[in-house]
């Protein structure tokens, strides 16, 4: 937790912020070992950054006051991202990393090597993804919540939504299985699909293909897809 | 799995293994659902990839006959990493993550920020770092074994090893504070040091200053470790 995030809700008064969920006053506590007069580096969720002063600290019960939010949060990456739906475990960890990483679009597709049951998770409640991302903006510095869509039916979704969706960007899908590279240090909006475990399957490559991306491989070596993003992301946005 | 490890115990023959490990009879049994008579992506630890076709499959029982081994491992990158310790359950990802990636020396380092509990847990055997290792490989499609390489003792090591290790070599320590950005598509070796979580402390940076290391930011973002490294391999090496 680099930043604490602050909601509207929290405050109290323009400056006065009152924290009281066990999640961050605990961290602010335990980990931070926080005490009344110390500086807490803080973000307003979809504000601006900035910084306050621990008035009154206890472990379920936190009073921040002087609170100015003046810096920006960085900038978004000018990315959109595809997800084949991971499976719940690595669902959550890939959240809290394009968060962290700055992306701000994530569709979550389903595909045909997509478990069906992975759709049935209780970590895909919009709480849940709720609280994902915001584990992954305050480890990034950002304040910027990024949006989430699910998209459980792959073939409308690439035939009706997708050919819009990708106007004026690159559009890139991540494919072992091709002759071309991926590109590195772009210099223009992309958006880009990665498969789930195992990959897409090439009638779903040939529809991407088809829709106006191009599939590309990233070397050799085949990566999990929570390895596959940051990997990606370093070296497109560099 | 995107192969099968084989030793050299496993082989019965030149041509023919014999696979007696549950982690691996029933990851080709359960997950592949491979039959007698279906060829499987084959590699020799340290040795070349291939494939085999199965001669006879049960639970706990695979015979693997016409093995031909003939095509170099991925190249490794020109890359060597020291690591801040991670706590354990990170150490067990970022050894797979490091190991799939092509990275074939890793450091693991103590420093001021690292809890010394996590020098005791029981992950940091050779054993249990062979398994993550290989765990890895399997994942990437590669057979050439890490090294890896545990330095409990921060300071005799920057100074008296250290010096030598990075010779030939660009060595970067990625650190948040600093005017620097971490280069991209680096044509050279590079020897990179990532702290652990809450980073190197000033006085370890400016020790690895010292010692002929470039301090390098990755941007506004604070990354978590298992994030960082493969978004600098993938920014690095392009």
């Amino acid at each position: 937790m680099n930043i604490i995030l602050l909601t509207a809700e929290d405050f109290c008064s323009p400056t006065c912020a009152v924290i009281t969920d066990p999640r961050r006053t605990e961290h602010i506590f335990l980990i931070h070992k926080a005490q009344a007069g110390d500086q807490l580096k803080l973000g307003l969720i979809n504000g601006d950054l900035g910084q306050g002063k621990i008035l009154f600290i206890a472990t379920n019960h936190i009073v921040v006051d002087e609170i100015v939010l003046d810096q920006p949060p960085p900038p978004p990456l000018p990315l959109t991202i595809l997800l084949g739906l991971p499976r719940p475990k690595m669902l959550k960890r890939i959240l809290q990393t394009v968060a962290t990483l700055g992306v701000k679009k994530i569709y979550l597709l389903n595909s045909y090597r997509v478990e069906k049951s992975y759709w049935q998770t209780p970590w895909l409640t919009p709480e849940a993804i709720h609280t994902q991302l915001v584990l992954g903006l305050e480890q990034g510095r950002d304040t910027r919540l990024p949006e989430v869509i699910l998209t459980k039916r792959f073939k409308p979704f690439v035939e009706d939504e997708l050919p819009r969706l990708i106007n004026n960007s690159r559009a890139l899908v991540a494919h072992p299985y091709t002759n071309q590279a991926c590109p590195a240090q772009a210099r223009e909006s992309i958006t880009l699909a990665v498969g789930p475990e195992g990959g897409f399957i090439p009638y779903e490559i040939s529809m991407l293909e088809q829709c106006g991306f191009t599939a590309v491989h990233l070397g050799a070596r085949i990566m999990r897809v929570e390895t596959a993003v940051p990997y990606l992301i370093g070296r497109l946005f560099s």
